[in-house]
């Protein structure tokens, strides 16, 4: 299997992205295609001691920066390291593609260039998220600031698919992001979308409140792309608040450290819960091929990762699951109709 | 000054509610006037030794049910201690009011009964939160899902006023909750309600991200009533969740309970800091008089902090100071054009 990585995406690239693509290949059975500019990469490789086996590279001189418009992908950047990854992957000469850089960018490169799955209306950002019972995915977590409700529906059975085909959820959970749990709460969207998830090929959960969210209450977190964009960024800036708090517990006296090395493993354990770097990137679904997007300030251990993500995602044909599901609810604008003619 | 409580809102009513009044009107300086079943009041009180010193009671036999539409406290409900309460505030019989009663029939009540204040186009739900560095004022917190740009500009000038006025702080940093910090970002509401707040008569932050909130980032924190109400219950959530980590950290073997002394005092503080008995309930912004909405579940504590609260509002003069300066903005449909020329 090939994974095709942007060499030049995020703030570490590209040692970090050597270092997690070369942990790849050894540990994961993989062969992977950087894109990037081949010089720096030989070089970097060469000074840092990390080897270049099982990695080919196709050489390409610009990077797409994360300040640029989005649409520059597929305009004057079209020769960047990002474009010219999509464009690798459309033409078959990889199975996934995995990259750090500009969100937007990637967004609007993936769905013009590897092109969306048939019948998918918007490609959705979808960041795998730790819960008190293990993880969720949100969809979409920022792809789409407007959404209508058969968006959200096909948001819920494409996370469906990746928690049952990647992470081995049975019937994920799917809930729906309300300010209540009545089947009245909500705006025109909700309502809708509400009504047409009771039809859709998923377990709907029903209106989920965001106080269940970090409990775990639902495996597959649905909203629009606002909503879901400030949640997931509220859920990271509540989680490093709180990690400064239980370090000024622990760390500003000397009863706190002794306290600290009492509850350690704990610690420790609940760290690596919450690390982003363990889980992966969040995946684009909804395009023809797995498209991952690591964390723009991924290391190595979190860029090879992303690639274990990627390689999940191929293996598990998700890609193939939401094709199949899609045509059961009907991805053309009829979808409604078809849904609600599907219980 | 008289404060009226609705002595059968909230989950823990009336027993909680009397003990709040009874501590208010001993610390706080006020007259309590309750509403409800009036013999139900006095049994109470003498079955648990509540002296009703100071403190009046406006009988009214029925009581409005959270689960019920909230119109009902206008119409088959219009004699329930909420309606009743909202009743005597309107006919002057108080100067402030505070109800655990259902969100929306406060709402709705408030809006219909108490009215709001002359240009204000929404009351809105302003629940006081806490943040690293002290608290901050959400705006809207659930009272109106959609929302128009200028409703939103009113938001962040009503909960400046707030913050100025009765938590001291000078000129309240008010951040418009979106998903990037550029002016380009957002749905068509956040680009246009940034236009207008750049000319309002505030201390404007510009785009807040969602990460940023935690840490206290602004004072006066504004988005439309449906993401506000999801910010507001994942940060609950979050709070919990946090909580019951910590305890499983420290509870759950015995080193964990040695280190909990070593650092109990401050996890105390941190506890009394995100404790929301202490802070009082959210403020009905945009009523013609003060109207606090205490939590469903408060405790007596609770409910002598949100009639603390109602009276450093009356004290503050929130209400009068909103007026003048939605004036100064202009209140009529004619805001925007009057907001541009008022920088």
């Amino acid at each position: 299997m090939k994974i095709i990585v942007d060499a030049f995406g995020g703030d570490n690239a590209p040692l970090e992205v050597l270092k997690g693509a070369a942990e790849a290949v050894q540990k994961l059975d993989v062969e992977v295609v950087l894109t990037g500019n081949e010089k720096i990469i030989r070089e970097t490789a060469e000074k840092n001691g990390i080897s270049l086996d099982k990695i080919s590279i196709i050489h390409t001189e610009s990077v797409i920066d994360i300040h640029e418009e989005p649409t520059a992908v597929i305009k004057e950047k079209e020769d960047c390291s990002m474009a010219v990854g999509l464009k690798a992957l459309a033409e078959g000469k990889g199975d996934a593609f995995v990259s750090a850089g500009s969100t937007g960018a990637l967004v609007v490169g993936a769905t013009f260039i590897a092109k969306r799955i048939k019948g998918v209306k918007r490609a959705a950002l979808a960041p795998i998220m730790p819960t008190a019972k293990g993880h969720m995915i949100l969809v979409d977590g920022g792809a789409n600031v407007d959404c209508r409700p058969e968006m959200l529906v096909q948001f819920g059975i494409m996370g469906s698919c990746y928690m049952n085909k990647v992470m081995s959820v049975k019937s994920p959970k799917v809930g729906l992001v309300n300010v209540g749990s009545e089947d009245t709460k909500g705006r025109e969207l909700e309502l809708e979308a509400y009504r047409q998830f009771k039809n859709a090929p998923v377990s709907f959960y029903g209106n989920l409140e965001a106080r269940e969210i970090p409990f775990g209450a639902c495996e597959v977190v649905v909203s629009d792309g606002f909503t879901g964009n400030v949640l997931l960024k509220l859920y990271e800036g509540m989680g490093s608040f709180f990690s400064h708090t239980l370090k000024d517990m622990l760390m500003t006296s000397f009863g706190g450290k002794l306290a600290a090395l009492m509850i350690m493993k704990k610690i420790k354990a609940f760290k690596k819960k919450m690390d982003y770097t363990e889980v992966g990137g969040a995946v684009l679904l909804g395009i023809s091929k797995p498209v991952i997007k690591a964390h723009g300030s991924s290391n190595g251990r979190a860029f090879y990762n992303a690639v274990r993500q990627a390689k999940n995602c191929v293996e598990g044909k998700v890609v193939e699951e939401i094709t199949t599901s899609l045509a059961a609810l009907g991805g053309d604008k009829k979808s409604t109709a078809n849904t609600n003619t599907n219980a």
